[in-house]
């Protein structure tokens, strides 16, 4: 009933994560009627793979042009302060922040042994070696506060108790803006742990 | 932070109907781990423009290789019978039920002034010479239940009426399945407007 050009579309939209039979549809559809977006779509993708590679140092995402990471690059920037995040996304969500000056060091996942995900995989060696290479003073862990997120962090410490270097966490405790008696029991058992005086 | 290559694919992909930066975001980390899929949608979309066209008849979607559509050109079919659509993804849901042995007339879209959406756009003059050449017996109007489809329904209604043509309508009433205390008021007068001797 539809042209195979159709439905082979659909059938690879639905590949991407979470999207549905009817998802797809009206994907496939809306870009059969804006070929401009058809084509700006089909271009973006051929540049992909081609275009990125990962950064040697920080394992950022990083122009096929370029060496390492723009921001370990940074001469402004502290290689001393390394903030560890699960994906790239995470640097970028960070950086919205303009609140830290340090530099990155991307898992690529976390620390998952059904999914495959082991320490070598997520470059934590690579880690522990930039730690003593680059003089690291401070190792911010700012994995999500998940199971995996906690292992993965407590892995990482581990790994890096009998290296001169200060491990961290990101805080835990109420997000800005949530009213007490909505949060959670864990979140608000590590805000009263978590307590600082005033 | 992100190589160009990677916000470029998060733009385009902004564009398709309901996503945001988030699921952008979500869709092209995914394509850029899963190089496979990336190409595959990549050559789906290529193909996608070249490779279909519309009937001239029925204003379904057809492989560039057709000159009509295969359910008007299968003989099997009752071209004294055709069913109204919207967009091409009714015929689908309509065909699923196995209950139609008609043929089908797709509107591309309901009368909608603000929209651009003209009778002329919508393929209803053709209709209406379809249904004298084709000498048509009944046309079932199957638009949906909205303002829109049942405006829609009216005008070609009206444009109807001095042909020699049986004009119905996809029946209203109860959703197999649904409990009556929660169906819409709208939804339950039209079910017992429309009741039926049992």
């Amino acid at each position: 009933m539809l042209p195979k050009a159709l439905t082979s579309l659909i059938d690879a939209l639905k590949e991407l994560p979470g999207v549905g039979p009817r998802t797809a549809e009206r994907y496939a559809y809306f870009l059969l009627k804006q070929p401009k977006e058809t084509d700006r779509l089909q271009v973006t993708l051929s540049n992909l793979t081609p275009n990125i590679k990962t950064c040697p140092v920080t394992y950022e995402l990083i122009g096929a042009d370029q060496d390492v990471s723009s921001i370990y690059s940074d001469t402004s920037r502290d290689k001393a302060l390394v903030a560890v995040v699960e994906d790239v996304f995470d640097v970028v969500a960070i950086e919205h922040t303009n609140s830290f000056k340090g530099t990155y060091h991307v898992l690529g996942g976390l620390i998952s042994p059904i999914d495959n995900l082991t320490p070598e995989s997520l470059h934590i060696p690579e880690l522990i070696k930039r730690v003593d290479k680059d003089e690291v003073k401070e190792v911010i862990i700012a994995t999500n506060a998940t199971i995996e997120g906690e292992s993965t962090a407590h892995y990482i410490q581990n790994q890096l108790e009998n290296h001169k270097v200060k491990v961290t966490r990101l805080a835990q405790g109420l997000p800005i803006g949530l009213d007490i008696e909505y949060a959670d029991q864990v979140t608000l058992a590590r805000a009263l742990e978590g307590r600082r005086a005033v």
